[in-house]
């Protein structure tokens, strides 16, 4: 898995001349290994510190606890690849997950150093427990040149390759089933978590396991914040509900946005439907190889102004993988131009605190000839029957 | 909001005489602030670093991306702590939540200098980020000597306060209500994660919010890994199914387990199960203040093995806070000596590999009184009516 990702970064690498280099961000780790932890109640409790990932110049060697060892399987497969664990969960010592890590290190970095000659370090310094970067000084290592590399991969990571994108693929089947089963469930009477675990059930139900699911479900009168987790807010006739969902599996993101009316909307929620629709639109017939990201940005706000609606205080759109926003980022004054290969949401909207909000998000894959809608969902408010 | 934490925490930093101090752990912040940020879907992502703590030696400051920080208002109105938050999202410039966190702890650095003379400096070395480590090292506290603190708050945390007893008491609530559709839901034909969703809508729908749940959905065919997430295996009549649950609400865990049967339970599984409820009923007998973990741990295991079952591989019991596994554990080798004000979690079991297991587990709160048992579930064998 992710061999592609990896050939990038070794070219980056070399062309930096980074002779060796440490990842710690779980998104660089996914990235570069397919590996996905698991994330809905934080970190493995038996683990020193968060999943590593070493590059010793030539191969990568992916760093977790025991207890995580049997999901990165796939990676260990990999001619260019490794995965090494340690001792985490123990019964007859005392836990000390940190320690049995410590030692791994040592005997990795003084390995490496006797395989190579490394002159400049590269590490992801934000994301680097301070202790393991201690560990990297005080061993063989330690006297190179330190590179700090932090965001360097975010670049990389723009263009998705044909795994990523069945992935991702996977993932918005997955929110287009979601949707479908909130729409069902925003009837009056309903709570904002009603409708989410109508959602989550059916994401769930198909996916025969756990799935993460993001973003916001508020109701109208609660669209102040434009977004937020749902809570025991109830739906009264003719309330708006933006519903905006992503599911993470296989460590890969997906996200969509819809807005629902319990029961007939109003002429005025009609008629700012029928604008951020527009909207929607004119974003999406720009999305082409060579098209500036700053620019769609301007034309999609420009369709909320002209219509005499206040614009949307948020990004017009965003690109997400193994994050959920990231670059290229659809904002005012971004220079990023499109190119195939990137996935790309629009998502404008319009707010009126306190009382209704209507947003509506696609997904698009950039392609040689044209984008490519991954998102199939009903952004209609047509009432459910 | 968690005054009396940051007391002790204040008594025992200066106890062994340390200046000032640096908390990155989750478990340390949620414990001495209260604040929890959502877990489910991983870090925010505009965010340069994890919440951190800063102790000057005399006030406690919570650093948080701007995102988070009316989450953890609460703790902003003590008369010992402050919340300082730093720039994350942002839409007309680009995201840099890293470089606003450096501004900040650059600022927060210098006024601590300024105000004081620090010799010893305690940091969590293994939660900390290397960046915000190397930004202390440059700052005019840099040179005093540097301690790590890693763990020297677990065993504070292992008597609760009245304030954390009833955010404890909020999650077994919920996984009682969990319990009770899981039971239900246990019927063959069932996939363990048709059970998992129908406890997850039961503690959604109570709590009226998002609530993560951990931690074991398995059905008795596939126990040889004794836990796991629910996956699509199917109960089949008379199949045995671990529900091992526990909730995150408030920053707080719960945990609980019961084996339910898909119909008829055996006469064999009847025989696990009465083995396994008395292993149980004896380890609650023994926990009082001044019991000793070991001795309650040998004793719980005895009773399996002198019913000539194999005896679980995994610990005994363990106590539940700001994390799901903690201190004081029950295990063979512990000396630790339980006291008034611990919550204790007992969880024998008896494990067939791809036959039938069966665990059982309840909570405690010790009292100078002798146990408080709370968790209220049903660990019964008898099928739904």
């Amino acid at each position: 898995m992710h061999e592609a990702q990896r050939q990038r970064t070794c070219a980056l690498l070399q062309a930096r001349q980074i002779g060796a280099a440490l990842f710690a961000s779980p998104a660089s780790i996914t990235w570069l290994t397919g590996f996905a932890p698991p994330v809905q109640t934080g970190a493995n409790p038996f683990a020193g510190a968060p999943p590593l990932v070493w590059w010793d110049g030539d191969r990568f060697t992916l760093i977790v606890v025991d207890g995580l060892a049997s999901l990165s399987a796939p990676f260990a497969d990999e001619a260019d690849g490794d995965v090494v664990s340690y001792l985490g969960y123990t019964l007859a010592t005392p836990l000390n997950g940190a320690q049995h890590l410590r030692t791994l290190l040592q005997s990795l970095w003084a390995d490496t150093a006797r395989a190579r000659r490394v002159k400049r370090l590269g590490v992801e310094s934000w994301a680097l427990p301070a202790a393991a970067s201690g560990i990297l000084a005080a061993s063989p290592l330690g006297g190179c040149t330190w590179v700090t590399i932090d965001g360097w991969l975010a670049p990389l990571r723009m263009v998705k390759t044909a795994e990523e994108i069945i992935k991702l693929r996977e993932n918005f089947r997955l929110t287009d089933i979601a949707h479908a089963a909130a729409r069902q469930a925003a009837r009056a009477g309903a709570r904002e978590i009603d409708v989410w675990l109508a959602a989550k059930a059916a994401v769930e139900t198909a996916a025969g396991s756990r799935v993460p699911m993001g973003n916001d479900c508020v109701v109208g009168y609660r669209t102040e914040n434009i977004g937020g987790w749902p809570l025991d807010h109830v739906l009264r006739p003719g309330d708006s509900l933006i519903v905006d969902l992503s599911t993470i599996q296989h460590g890969y993101w997906s996200d969509s946005c819809a807005t629902y009316v319990a029961g007939e909307a109003s002429p005025r929620q009609q008629a700012i439907h029928a604008v951020v629709s527009e909207a929607l639109a004119v974003g999406a017939g720009l999305l082409r190889p060579g098209a500036v990201a700053g620019e769609i940005d301007r034309r999609v706000r420009g369709i909320i102004t002209g219509a005499g609606y206040p614009v949307y205080p948020h990004h017009t759109g965003h690109s997400v993988g193994v994050t959920g926003h990231e670059a290229p980022r659809i904002v005012p004054d971004s220079q990023e131009i499109l190119t195939a290969g990137m996935v790309i949401l629009l998502e404008p909207g319009v707010y009126f605190a306190r009382e209704t909000g209507v947003r509506l998000e696609d997904a698009f894959l950039i392609t040689e000839e044209g984008a490519v809608q991954l998102t199939t969902h009903d952004k209609s408010l047509a009432p459910v029957a």
